[in-house]
């Protein structure tokens, strides 16, 4: 586990490179799920997501030799283009091994904050194989979006402003892929306040972080078949035990309750939000009986949104 | 014109019944266009538009008696949905009459308000033969959408609170329709700087505001054939003369450049908004060497769009 200490630190550290996101609320969506929802607003975040945090803390840690060897790494577009932003800054070079079927909004968005791209099958092992031939080729440096201790640090920013900002939350909830921020959310809101509940929303269709927590080990997905572009990467061996050890459930939702709950936040709250992120709400809707009544804090995570491939 | 002691008074009256919508940036726009842009987002105002300002402020000043006589007015949407929500809080019936090409978002709002609909075919005669045969029958009061002084004061308060919130903007940029968001913010944001400039924008394809003002005179629109639904309606008796006297200027603009600018704006800043506002935007894009290096403000009017008509 990363140390409340080390959270503050990394906040200080990627502050003037940030914004503090908005915590909306909506009086409809409320009396739909006889809660109070608060959701904070990392789709209005520096290149369209949280993972700026993770990006910037990670890249801010290294030296400017270090820097100057080139970054790499493999994402499915929302890491790539926050660690392009934060490299970019320090004048180093990019590269972003990218899943073929990766959203044209999220290809670009890496292109616009200085990426290069380099393509790969869309399944972990080509993943991986591309980013290590590329490594071992140019001796650039890999920045993983994930299982990374200083990425699981940074993530962990969005959940101390949130309970800094609303502090009578009863109970957090983050959408769950390689673990990044769920492992960050519980380091920091577990630390501040001991009551709260946090749980991780997880796509049926990619749900092997529930599988792996009530087997007690790491097991892969199964499938990744799932409109959650975000959230298709396998659990990490650094974010799954503190996911194991913290977390207070894992909700897995089905595709259409992901859409739906997508269309709703746009229709009700005139945002745009990834469907990777409206799963939070539809864990809330899923079970609702058991989230009657309290104060519930949703981690709207992105807004890279394809435009004109919208699911419906 | 409205005097702003009567601005303030209807602020003061519709204030626990509206939201104060928040001031929005956008770093990647502001390059786009060499300025200082901020966005007044009352596309996140209750039901949904800026419409609730005018219509609560109206119906806040009726008496018992003459809301349970029933409430009538003919609209496009926005106003239908604000009326039926101020009448409804006040124990009256809102009958909305609504051209039959009304995008279906705007009708379910008007619904969901509680407002009963009939149709009218999608022309100005329609739309007033239906509503007085209305009101001859069933003696409702009509509370116009916008050539009504009450609806005008209460519109003021957009740019009552834009300013306040905003003090430092050397310009205003509002969408053009009837004519009471812009008679309105010339009322309020004059008499507080008189330095201001304000403006108006108006479709091409609908463009009767500015062939009035050429002429010094009202005329009508020729076509209204324009994707901004919230912008086809006909410039009014009350607020003509105030746009006449005080506006700095009426920009119009394409089609083309309406949907390019929605799309800016939905993509950039993850807001979800109509193109009869993604008009500012694509005013001062049109306009830019006049608005280079300006504070700019623009009134994001509205948020109520058809998800499954989108124009791209």
């Amino acid at each position: 586990m990363v140390t409340f200490n080390e959270i503050k630190e990394a906040h200080k550290r990627i502050l003037p490179y940030i914004h503090r996101t908005p915590i909306l609320t909506n009086r409809s969506l409320n009396l739909l799920s006889s809660s109070k929802l608060y959701f904070k607003c990392e789709n209005f975040q520096r290149t369209g997501s949280f993972k700026i945090r993770g990006a910037t803390n990670a890249v801010e840690l290294l030296s400017q030799d270090k820097i100057n060897r080139g970054i790499a790494t493999a994402s499915s577009g929302n890491h790539g283009a926050a660690l392009s932003m934060a490299v970019k800054r320090r004048g180093g070079r990019v590269t972003v091994v990218m899943p073929s079927n990766t959203p044209k909004i999220k290809v670009e968005n890496v292109k616009r904050n200085g990426g290069n791209i380099i393509w790969c099958a869309p399944n972990q092992n080509s993943r991986e194989k591309t980013l290590n031939e590329l490594v071992n080729k140019n001796g650039s440096i890999i920045i993983h979006p994930y299982n990374d201790k200083r990425i699981v640090t940074g993530q962990a920013t969005a959940g101390l402003e949130f309970l800094e900002d609303q502090p009578d939350l009863d109970c957090i909830i983050t959408p769950l892929s390689g673990g990044g921020l769920l492992s960050g959310t519980l380091s920091s809101v577990k630390k501040m306040k001991s009551s709260i509940k946090v749980f991780g929303a997880e796509p049926e269709e990619a749900d092997d972080a529930f599988r792996s927590l009530e087997l007690g080990k790491i097991v892969k997905n199964d499938t990744t078949n799932t409109i959650c572009d975000g959230l298709r990467a396998q659990i990490g061996t650094i974010t799954f035990p503190i996911i194991k050890n913290y977390v207070d459930g894992i909700i897995t939702v089905s595709e259409d309750d992901i859409k739906d709950a997508m269309r709703m936040i746009w229709e009700r709250m005139k945002i745009i939000i990834e469907p990777s992120c409206s799963i939070t709400l539809a864990a809330v809707l899923k079970q609702k009986s058991k989230f009657k009544n309290l104060k519930i804090g949703l981690i709207l995570s992105g807004g890279n949104v394809d435009l004109d491939q919208l699911p419906w």
